[in-house]
């Protein structure tokens, strides 16, 4: 059973895959998420200073094989198995990052936090929802 | 461009969709994710009383259409962009919950928090990862 989806915009950024950090949380980095201009509307009423979940996808990632279900993390010298484990190489190949919103204009959303390379393939977007004073994601 | 995945495996629940709850948050629901013998390696480490990041397909959305870029979210009565809610009619049917594993058996991982149907198919489990006493998602 095959779920194809398609790209709802791309993330645009000047750093270069090399210098990318690894992950959203301690990333400084801003970049531009540009939305396609036939899914523009669905961004309103996003504002700036939020944080958004963006999914994405791995689209450099090699293709995933069975040796790769557990894989030694960077910074860890033990396996791991992939469901437990944030790698890019995973049987779907699908990421997801918290950035901050800086602006909105028209379809280009401003952000900080980018972990993502120049020309990720962006496939939603999507609230971070803050319930009872503790921060949940959907 | 198609970005095309297959699913690791499938929600088991016995609460039937319209007991469901709409957000994972603030469910109780149990239930079971059945994760195909293929993957099943791939779980290693994940453990018990920790939250994990469900990346699922709405699969009983029905196609999304133009006029859903702007939705009137459920206890609402305004028009919002779909990239700033959390509806299940999307341009891509992605959903994303958090859970906590109660317990794992094989490829069977039994949590609570559900807001999946009963059937969902499932694309994904990332953990949820702590920095600095805050939580961020990945």
């Amino acid at each position: 059973m095959s779920i194809c989806f398609t790209p709802i915009g791309y993330v645009r950024t000047d750093v270069p895959d090399e210098a990318m950090p690894h992950f959203h949380a301690v990333s400084e980095v801003e970049g531009t998420l540009e939305i396609l201009p036939e899914y523009e509307q669905g961004l309103s009423d996003i504002q700036p200073g939020r944080q958004i979940q963006v999914v994405f996808h791995f689209n450099r990632s090699k293709p995933f094989t069975r040796d790769q279900l557990r894989q030694i993390p960077r910074k860890r010298n033990e396996l791991r198995g992939v469901f437990g484990i944030c790698s890019p190489t995973r049987p779907n190949a699908i990421g997801l990052s918290i950035v901050t919103v800086l602006a909105i204009n028209g379809g280009k959303v401003r952000v900080k936090g980018v972990d993502m390379f120049d020309g990720t393939p962006i496939l939603d977007i999507k609230p971070v929802v803050v319930l009872s004073g503790e921060r949940r994601s959907e």
